[in-house]
């Protein structure tokens, strides 16, 4: 087999069979093929496409590049979730207690922000002595003991895809359906998934800005994971604007608390639900949707849900007063809030404008090496849809550093008023399951 | 400029600035574009070909990657010829010396053969004492004098399109027309031409396998000729089967030694008037294609073009006895008749297994660095549309080496028959001008 051939057929659009695309990932991983033809061929695959047994393949074949996490010492059926990523998404604090109190081991690997976009890790390591860095078996035990336990992505899990993904970053190559679809599927199917409830952001917060490439992702995610044996099924939900209120670390382990006692905002405690349901039932745990979402309502109601994060807390070392007391959280130094120099309607948060005008506060990493400040933030009072009177708080910016006026402006910026009323976003626009 | 927002702008289908090209071309020359992001640009043109203007702006941009030959010190229009390369075609050693003999000057620089191809410089070569490496000054000054020189490609001509060419060959990146097109044209004007014939082949021995691809590589290269102020045309010429008889590198100049006296193939005779047509009119040494075809047969009814190709051989050190005694050419040690097993009318003679007949006589290099035999090859005797009675013979074989067998398997294996009449190929298809 040569490279060259291979990338021929992809450019004319032939379909790669399973050994073809297994020559292609492991030659690439072990240095065989150079990355001139690599990049390539994942043009020549931007351009045509893969089929449904290609993707399958190219999924299977970055798991084999590396390490897998056996789970199936775990008793249960292991349901992961993996949100594609977005501005103030704190679903995984609340979900991970949420789902694990209803009887669904949750054996979590989460990885840090980047960008104008969050992480579990990081807003973990807001309470203090919280620490990820948990061996498999600890990991294991901790599942099996516990119902939950969330760590650092560690191991040589698809070294093929971080590889190929430094290589279409600097290539153009990074916006393919079949490319962040056997991406995002094989680092899950590595981590030992056995089911999987996806979270697909769309609007202009998300990868994915409209809800056509958002279902189309969705829909190529779900197929792979069907194709290679793990129950999956994904929504799409909305990213215009941030998720919540809470963006920035601390801030968003307080908005968790709340959401998992029922006291969330509407929009979060919404979708944790929707997502839980989901993976309640994919968990064998309930046998309809609607059973299942009463079990979650009830373990936010009992302070079930609540407990268990305490647990959680407890299990890695944290000081689990947090959940009686948020203010043990990091604070920033600063507290201003922003006004409203007009009156009418939100019709309009920029979702990735809001996370980046965090970003600058030093909430989230501008470059992987960045270091970031847990305790700043912005606190969003008023969401689209909602009406605001001229010298009314839009939002409350927690700072440290002089960027607050910068940040200001930029959040200000950001949102779009008018005269008329608005109609809130859809949340949740569809669910994938096939 | 970053190259990677450059392949996006190209993946995208948007067009690319003269500077952006410029900027692509000389990083890459240079080193610091790598090869990985050139091999995704080149595949983006794959798929997005590229306008006019690019295509205009990529050939100026390959040129000044590298030297410029300065003929303006030879007097005259100087009108290069080039081929896209086939089977037996001997057109270059006809058409220089036949159409400096109307007066235009004519400096060429030619290459080696590839594969099925042949290349002039091998050819010329078979004739003793004959040298094709000359200094520029020898050069041109050789062609103020002798109105004709051959040298072997020398300097630094387009390094950008070598480095290109060698990328794309591992990539699956030739076969695209601005490419293509580019790489050609770039060569011509890097080498001083003031004006351009182009014959693209078309048909199984050449690399346009098909009609339409052959017109739109020659629309392309005569777009970018007229954008780049030099005048250019082309014609589509059929390269189904061979041109003329003979396929070998001495056998091929003992071929247009009869040409050049008008007793040569009737098609390679034809395809050189006409293409000798453009070059002379395109010299400004006849005002009509009509004028200028007398004009060239006239030099070869009086002698006149085979005597400047006497002259071209002496000129540069060669035994010109050969002219009248082609016996002098090297000889090989066997010739044996190809005999054909049946009747009927010849319907096809497949160009280039009947080329890759000859090379595995040793008439070719299987690799860059293989070595040829200049005595051996095939003599055809009959052509499609011909008719042939059991027992007569198709073709002679000119062997050295125990191949001969081989040889003359392949080629006969090459050769259909049918009963009915068949209509000898157009040889020129299209004569292309904008």
């Amino acid at each position: 087999m040569r490279m060259v051939d291979l990338i021929e057929k992809k450019r004319d659009g032939f379909e790669l069979s399973d050994e073809e695309i297994q020559f292609v990932i492991s030659g690439y991983t072990a240095g065989d093929i150079a990355d001139y033809q690599m990049s390539a061929f994942l043009m020549a695959v931007y351009f045509q496409d893969m089929t449904e047994n290609e993707r399958a393949a190219l999924t299977l074949a970055m798991v084999d590049s590396g390490d897998r996490i056996d789970l199936s010492a775990i008793q249960g059926i292991k349901v992961d979730k993996h949100s594609t990523g977005g501005v103030g998404d704190t679903t995984t604090l609340v979900l991970g207690p949420l789902v694990a109190a209803c009887g669904v081991p949750v054996a979590k690997m989460s990885g840090r922000g980047l960008g104008h976009t969050g992480g579990t890790i990081d807003k973990l390591e807001a309470i203090e002595g919280f620490h990820v860095e948990l061996t498999t078996d600890e990991f294991i035990q901790q599942v099996n003991d516990k119902k939950l336990a969330v760590v650092g992505q560690s191991g040589n899990l698809t070294p093929a895809d971080k590889k190929m993904y430094a290589l279409r970053d600097v290539t153009a190559t990074v916006n393919s359906i079949p490319l962040i679809a056997s991406s995002i599927m094989s680092k899950k199917i590595a981590a030992g998934a056995d089911a999987i409830v996806l979270d697909v952001k769309t609007g202009e917060g998300a990868f994915m800005k409209t809800a056509e490439d958002a279902e189309k992702l969705a829909h190529a995610m779900v197929s792979i994971g069907n194709a290679t044996g793990r129950k999956t099924m994904a929504i799409i939900s909305d990213m215009s604007q941030p998720l919540g209120f809470a963006i920035g670390n601390a801030l968003e382990v307080k908005e968790a608390i709340d959401t998992l006692q029922g006291k969330g905002p509407e929009d979060l405690t919404e979708l944790c639900l929707v997502l839980g349901s989901q993976m309640v039932v994919l968990g064998g745990k309930a046998s309809t949707l609607e059973e299942a979402r009463s079990m979650l309502e009830k373990a936010m109601e009992t302070g079930q849900a609540l407990q268990m994060f305490k647990q959680l807390i407890e299990s890695q070392g944290g000081n689990s007063k947090v959940v009686e007391n948020p203010e043990l959280l990091p604070q920033a130094k600063v507290t201003e809030q922003l006004l409203s120099q007009q009156e009418g309607y939100i019709s309009f948060m920029e979702a990735d404008e809001i996370g980046t005008a965090a970003m600058v506060l030093g909430a989230g990493r501008a470059a992987k090496d960045s270091e970031i400040d847990l305790a700043v933030g912005i606190v969003l009072h008023k969401k689209v849809g909602d009406f605001v009177r001229k010298g009314e708080a839009l939002a409350t910016i927690h700072a440290n550093t002089e960027e607050l006026a910068e940040c200001m402006e930029m959040l200000y910026n950001s949102i779009e008023f008018t005269k008329e009323p608005v109609d809130k976003p859809q949340l949740i626009s569809a669910v994938i399951t096939e």
